[in-house]
Order: C-alpha cells, then structure tokens, then sequence
C-alpha cells in the first residue's frame, strides 16, 4: 500500500490484535450473527489490520457492515445452499450473507474436492462484502495448496474510455506456500486503486497522484491534487496507452467466473447490491513434488527480493513481503486505529454492552 | 492492438488466409515437423492475422520459429509426456517441442476431464513459444467451456523498482462463450505492451508513449519517442503508482503456475531458453445453465459496448470485440504483410521448393 493512505501515527491509538478480535467478535454477536461466524468475521477483519491491509481492516469495514446488517441488507443468519455440484466443482447460493463468513467455507470445500481430483472450484452469488481477498486465498496454505479468490463487487469503475461505472473494483488474490520464507500473496484491485483506500486518503487529506482517477464526465485528471468532491475510479493502468484496457478485461473476466458463471447477473450492472465470489484451491501434490515446489519458492521470493534496484529506488518487494514484515510489526506493537475509530467503537461498545478492553 | 503497431496499407500485400495456412504448414513440413503438428501450428499463426493480433502471427513468428528448430534449440518432433496425473489435473514435460503444437492438446486434456469433474487444468514445462494464447484458451469455446492459457516466458520485463528483468511478458487469457454476440477473448501481456510488439514498431518507426519503457539501468523514459536502441520494458500500468507493482505480482503468479508448479526453475531466471504454459477449461454446464450463460453473455457484452463514450473517445470496446470485427474483414480481403515479410517467404519457399500461392 503506498504510504499515503496509512494513518499518521500522532492520529493513531495502538491496540492489541487479540483485544479488537474479541470486541469485533462481540460486536457482530450484538448484531445477531451467529458466535462461530462472528468469531471467523472478526479474523478476516483482524487480519486485515496486522497484515497492515487497514483498508480492509476493522476502520473501514465494521462500521459498514452493521450499518448493512441492521438496515436488513445483510442477513445476520443467512441460509447458504450449495445449489450445484461436481466432484471439482460448486456454485453457492448466499442468500445475501457475507462474504467474509461464507467465502471461508467455500474454500474449505474447494480444498477438499483439491484433495480428490486435483483442484477444486467455488462461485458465490447472492453474497456480500468478502474482505481482505486474499485471506481467502491463504487458507489453502496450510493444505499446501495454491489459493486463488476473486470478487465481482457493484458498479465502481469505468471502463477504458467509457463515461459511466459498468465494473467493480474486483479484486484477485493468489496465494502461493513457500518452505522457510513467507509465502507469496498477491491481492490487487483491478481499479487503479481500491475504493476503501480513497476513503483512507479522503480521511488523511493526502493528494493523490495525476492519471489516478477521472471527472464526473469520465476525463481522466491528469494532474495530480486533492480527492475531489465528484471523481469516478479508473481501472488499473489509468490510460489507455498504460494499459487500463487490461485491468478493464480483467475486471470483466473477474465479473463473468463471479457473477455470470454462478447463474447471477454481472455486479457491474446489479447496482449497490449483492457481490459475488470466486474461490479456487490447486493441490500442489497432484502437479509435482511439494517439498520441491516450497523449497523453489523460497529461492524464487528470495533472488526476486535481491535484483538489484533502479536508481533512485530503495529494494524490490514481492507481493505478500510488506504483509509479512507488517505482521511482525503490528503483532508486537499493536494495530493503529485513527482515534475517529476508537470513538466509534467505544460507542457501539457501550450501546452493545461489550467490555472495552482498552 | 494500438494502431501504432499496425503495417501501414502502402507497404502491405494481402495474402488469402487460406493460401498463407498451406504455404506455412509447408514450412513448417520442410524444416522436420510432422503434417498434423504443422497443420495444427499454420492455424494458431494464420488464426492471430486473421484476428489482427499482428504481432503473434506469421510475420513475427515463423522465421523466429524456422530459426530455433534449425538451431537445434527447439524439437520438431518432440517427445512430450504426461508426468503426473489427477482426475482434474495433469502436468506435461513438453520436450523442448513448440507451444504452440502441444499446447491444444493440453488443452483437449483439459476439457475432457472439465467434462467428467468440472474442470480441469494442465501445466507445461520444457516447452517453447506457445503464440497467440487466446488460440488455446478459445478451444474451450465449442464445448461450451470458459478457456484460460497463460506463459511464463523468459527474463524480459523489469520488476516494480528493479534495474535487471527478472519475469517475462508472461501473456494470460480468458475466452468465454456468447450466443449471439462475439465471444468474449481477454488476451493480454502482463508487461505494458507485448515484446513483439516493439518490433514491430522498431519496423513501422512508429514513437513511443512515455512511461511505456526504462533505459538500460532501469530508469523510467517518462517522455514519449523513437525506440531506443537500448530500452526495458516494464510491467502494465509502467510507474508505481499507476500500478506496475499489479502488473509485476500477475507475471509471478504466471512464472509459479506455469513453472514452478510443473516442477521447474521459474522461466524468469532461465534465460531465454524454454517458455512453461498452463491452460485450464470450466465446464459451464457443472456451475449453471448453459443456456442462459450464454444468453447473459450477449447481454453483458452488448450493454457494456453501448456503454456512453468520454468526452473525447469513440466507444466502449470489450476483449475480443475488435478481433472479431477485423477476422470479419481480413476473411473477406486478406492479410496485409509487410513487403519486406513477403520477400521471406517468396526466399524460404525456393529453397523448401515449396509452390508459393500469390
């Protein structure tokens, strides 16, 4: 994440990731979801934050999220369906539950039937809001597999010289184990930037760069400036001769495994409604040795780490390295909440009965 | 295809697809590969003309394609061989044999086992140039399937901040089936602009966009011009900020998918040796009614064509639209190349003694 959407730390109050599990847990109780899934909801969020992913962390999302439970958006106690299935396959049903608590079960299946015959994959319609992707992605890990998950979210984002939002910013993630290193985690928007990020930037009042979003209209702002008040996202690349044509594709091609191929129709076109996932497990044991792969990976994240940098620039980073470094970080000095957040959460503490534990 | 990287009308010669298919199936006949394969490598060459995607075809390939079998670097008859296999999954050692002969068969292994599980996937190692990917990836497309072909190719595009290229132009795509309308066909290089491309330029003299290239020690050339005789690519979106990091993380994702999983040294650090593929097929039919797949598919490509322009732009475009309009035109009025590419051939078929047909 580029150093201007983080929070600066004189805004900031630090608190131990087991401390906000716990209230972010009792906060989804409070609000009718079930202890197990509050418990997992907590985690995806939690982990957001120590991974230094506080766009999707508990600032952003919490709030969103009971808002949307209580306003019956989202149901608290969904009833999710498996409505088709294969040995590697399955389309879910969510019955507008969230992502963050579904998705982790779809993964669960898609590692299972990766166990069977290879790889296994699960679409989501009729979900909500997913989170950190790839926290998705990551739970093949521990199974040694590759995790891949996507998200097809509503109309955010244009498309390459078009003037109206017909995409989402429609993450990926991929997930990928090493033996002694961390692993390799890639998890992008296809938008140039994630929408949560511009309300991080919006909160911090920092500039933000020329190319990086367009006019009401749909002219791209070439120059670099303040968020302005009425702005659309571009995809990622920003012009055409930069590449957005392919973030744009990508986000299609994202919007067709989520939405389309799970018999629902594209977020891109659905309003602020539902969105729709895709989650995939490939086990490495059934394409080659594993302990060859991890040991591979390791020298693969390990030589990419140590090209030597252009003038001018510090080191290069593989995706999932920052995360790893954040963690270590963060689980010994806590996560930074803006104050603004802790006001909210001291608020909704005392409404819900929940003992602060700061 | 920007139309900067276009031959120009007065330096072409149109030649029949038809007629181009049987004088290349020859040349590839008269330096070793067997009928079928040569047949099988005409159609993916002739098939990237005929779409416009000029840089995959025949001028930019078959002499480069000549050239490495007769050097000994690529097999025309190679051995290639299952080495690993799962009811969903297969891993393939290609022998140093040609991509872009291997690779639909891979393919045709992964719609089969799409049929009896779901889905199914096949990774390539050993292999060599793998042309147009989208050729492999629509080979789904009949059979009701979502198609996905992606290469690792060897080290020539700078990582996020580095001054030495340490991934490739490592391309993916995603074809997926309409009814009525074109079928969608995302097919991109996860650099800013495809290798062969810039030769094509270097060719046609065409200038360069800013920010679309680094100098020899990895500086970004943010100002547009000529080629210059010493350049680097970088990875889509160019700087940071406008997402290269994005573009960089998808080429590792490739290089692991492609490389490492099929149990071999990722293609970045290989030099330019052998490229690794990996093509997967979704079977429609096990997550969702065929039919009304296809039916939203139409729906989806042709509300986001009618999506209103920018001020400034003509139209809204998606994957595959403008290569189905030029196979439309080129079918009916033949494949422009270049005079210079045409006077190859003419020399290659006296001294293969292959009748020309133009």
């Amino acid at each position: 994440m580029l150093p201007i959407f983080r929070v600066q730390e004189e805004d900031a109050v630090r608190i131990r990731p087991d401390d906000l599990r716990l209230v972010v847990q009792a906060v989804f109780e409070g609000v009718g979801v079930e202890p197990d899934d509050a418990k997992l909801g907590a985690d995806v969020l939690v982990t957001a934050d120590v991974r230094g992913v506080d766009s999707h962390g508990v600032s952003n999302m919490l709030r969103n999220y009971v808002q949307r439970i209580r306003d019956g958006v989202v149901k608290a106690q969904p009833d999710w369906k498996v409505i088709a299935e294969q040995p590697s396959t399955a389309t879910i049903d969510c019955d507008t539950g969230l992502g963050i608590m579904i998705a982790p079960k779809a993964m669960a299946m898609a590692i299972e039937k990766a166990k069977q015959t290879g790889m296994g994959a699960v679409t989501m319609r009729n979900a909500n809001h997913s989170g950190m992707i790839s926290y998705h992605a990551m739970l093949a890990l521990p199974h040694d597999m590759i995790g891949m998950a996507m998200t097809a979210a509503g109309p955010q984002v244009l498309p390459t010289h078009g003037a109206v939002p017909r995409v989402g910013t429609n993450p990926i993630a991929v997930a990928a184990p090493a033996k002694h290193m961390h692993p390799f985690v890639f998890d992008i928007a296809t938008s140039i930037v994630a929408a949560n990020k511009l309300q991080l930037a919006k909160r911090l009042g920092t500039p933000i760069p020329g190319n990086f979003l367009a006019d009401k209209d749909g002219r791209i702002l070439s120059e670099p400036g303040l968020l302005p008040a009425e702005y659309q996202l571009l995809t990622m690349g920003g012009t055409r001769e930069l590449g957005s044509h392919k973030g744009f594709g990508l986000s299609m091609t994202i919007d067709i495994m989520c939405s389309i191929l799970a018999g629902a129709v594209p977020s891109g076109f659905s309003g602020r409604g539902p969105a729709n996932h895709f989650v995939a497990a490939y086990n490495i044991a059934a394409f080659t040795d594993v302990e060859e792969f991890k040991e591979r990976m390791d020298w693969y994240l390990a030589e990419m780490e140590a090209t030597p940098p252009a003038p001018g620039q510090e080191r290069v980073m593989t995706p999932g390295q920052e995360e790893a470094e954040m963690e270590v970080e963060r689980n010994a000095h806590g996560i930074p909440l803006h104050r603004e957040v802790v006001a909210w959460l001291d608020e909704i503490c005392a409404e819900l009965a929940i003992p602060r534990r700061w």
